[in-house]
């Protein structure tokens, strides 16, 4: 079984700490808005769909822990610190769509909420404010475990029986509260025999698929063997793979894609050699605000973070590097973008199931 | 400065061990063929070209070794001896091909030299052969040494004026006895104004890019950013990428190119962003005896050492993972082949400079 992501008790939050798996299972105790905050921008907690569900139970904690008023509280007062919070959330890492939605949603039911109360607010405005906030992150949670299940049933439509795959860095249950996004679809598809074989690539500089995929595959006894990330292209030349399948962070509404850096250039790969490249991830991670992929901010991470692997350095010291922690994928490289609301072939601006987009 | 590569003194070869740089310079001591070919199958020795001088040395050995017979050797005896040693040191890894060339090289100066000597051999003709072959290991490696000059100059012509490229595993003086052959186009680049930027690729498992070329760029003072191996289509995307270049370990009659794994990869990439793909490699790695890539064989390495760096796991020790050492580029995705002896493009099967092939 796949520890709990998250543990909500006692009004603060217990996150996984996705750095440390699988060598420990540690959880990271966060009783404040800034220490879930840095819980997103230090990577403990990865994978959009979960960042939004941390997001979402961040803004919660930013409100439970607001200390009882000596004196009565304003609206003005609370909308403020609700604001702060809000803006802290959404500072802590800028490409994942699901940190702003899930976020935004939270504050736009506390300030609708609010609209209605007195511009004094009693002890009791807050307390309701609190159980409704509460009752809307755990709502935002169930959303994304439910929206897993959908994506792994539509995307089970797209493969064929018996295929093998390339996926990568971490989309599994791990990345969501749920059973995951691309790995989700493998997990399920192995089940029903549909998926036979897996090649998670390693993702570098993280690991992810090294250290949180391959671990999951394991958990699943699905059969697999780890790659390097270079040994992608070599492997769909001397091995027979159905389908690439990768999460996202960002759709723009054009369906270019930024995901996990490394995962455009699997989807040149995978054209070159004829291979279906799809995109698993919640309706929710399409930025409609935005034309394409060119609008999409692509965080620069610490470079240090390539030269050093478990506190080692594997070069020396003095070596820079870059460290972009997403690229862009270009629509007419994505077969498909399977959601939980339904299918759409971004190339061929197809809607495969009902989903009409694009 | 690199520091030597190998030295040989009092009949022994010290030989750079390469896994240890840069948090090391350490010399193993390798006073037998068997622990020559030992550190050409452990990787302390990497690098196609330097593989081949480090061959030849280790043949040297075999023979300098050979104990004073009690009564006089015959020449049966010794050609057994010589022919188990050059099986040995072929046995080492399969795909470099000049590890192949300057052993055969050693072989057969050995065998004819003994064809003019009769059946029992005195003591002074094993000491002529030792002499003789001494002198044929150190041609070999002069020869080494000038045509990465040679190589240089050529590729030199293929460049425009402040090139950013990108370069891949390590093909410079650790590579090499010389200046090394794609890095050795950079660096002699470099002090021309032809090269003003370098994007080293770390190349898992073994990360000669991050250990060895980072090291290298930073010694030669040329400005350079590392990036992970996933990096590299995105940084052809986004910055202005004038040329790849690479090394290789075999090259067939028809221009297919082995060499380290992720170089297939790189040559994919290039093409979809109409950028010249360069290999650079003496011409004695180009194997006429075969017509395609279909015919070199891959080396299959342990899988663990994609899982473990530096002694510690990267994943769960129980994970599986493939590791083949290299893969084999298509010469219609190879812009030109760069030898000492002239340049040829693969791909429109155009002689640039001198050399007629393929």
């Amino acid at each position: 079984m796949i520890p709990e992501r998250f543990i909500y008790r006692d009004e603060s939050l217990y996150i996984l700490d996705q750095r440390k798996i699988p060598d420990k299972i540690v959880y990271f105790k966060a009783d404040t808005l800034d220490k879930v905050s840095k819980s997103i921008k230090d990577m403990m907690v990865r994978g959009a769909p979960l960042i939004g569900d941390t997001a979402a139970l961040g803004y919660l904690i930013g409100i439970v822990h607001i200390k009882k008023p000596k004196k009565k509280i304003t609206k003005s007062e609370i909308i403020r610190i609700l604001k702060k919070n809000s803006d802290i959330l959404k500072s802590s890492r800028p490409t994942a769509l699901p940190l702003f939605t899930a976020t935004d949603r939270m504050h736009s039911r506390a300030i609708s909420m609010l609209e209605n109360k007195p511009d004094i607010l009693s002890e009791k405005d807050i307390d309701d404010l609190k159980k409704y906030l509460k009752k809307e992150a755990f709502e935002i949670i169930k959303e994304d475990i439910s929206s897993t299940q959908k994506m792994a049933e539509y995307g089970l439509r797209l493969l064929k029986l018996g295929s093998t795959v390339i996926t990568y860095c971490n989309t599994g249950a791990l990345a969501t509260a749920g059973i995951g996004t691309a790995l989700g679809v493998i997990t399920e598809g192995y089940k029903k025999g549909m998926i036979k074989f897996v090649y998670p690539s390693e993702t570098r500089p993280y690991l992810q698929g090294a250290r949180l995929t391959s671990w999951e595959l394991l958990k699943n006894k699905i059969p697999f063997k780890l790659i390097c990330d270079n040994m992608a292209a070599w492997i769909m030349k001397t091995e027979k793979i159905d389908a690439v399948l990768v999460g996202a962070d960002r759709i723009a509404s054009n369906g270019d894609t930024a995901n996990k850096i490394g995962s455009y250039s699997l989807a040149i790969l995978a054209k070159h050699h004829n291979i279906p490249f799809y995109v698993v991830a919640p309706y929710e991670t399409i930025d409609w605000s935005i034309s394409s992929g060119n609008d999409i901010k692509i965080e620069e991470r610490d470079p240090v973070e390539v030269i050093k692997i478990k506190d080692k350095f594997i070069a020396y010291p003095d070596v820079k590097a870059r460290h972009p922690a997403f690229d862009v994928t270009p629509s007419k490289l994505i077969t498909a973008i399977i959601t939980e609301k339904g299918i759409i072939s971004p190339v061929s601006k197809k809607n495969i199931i009902k989903l009409n987009s694009f």
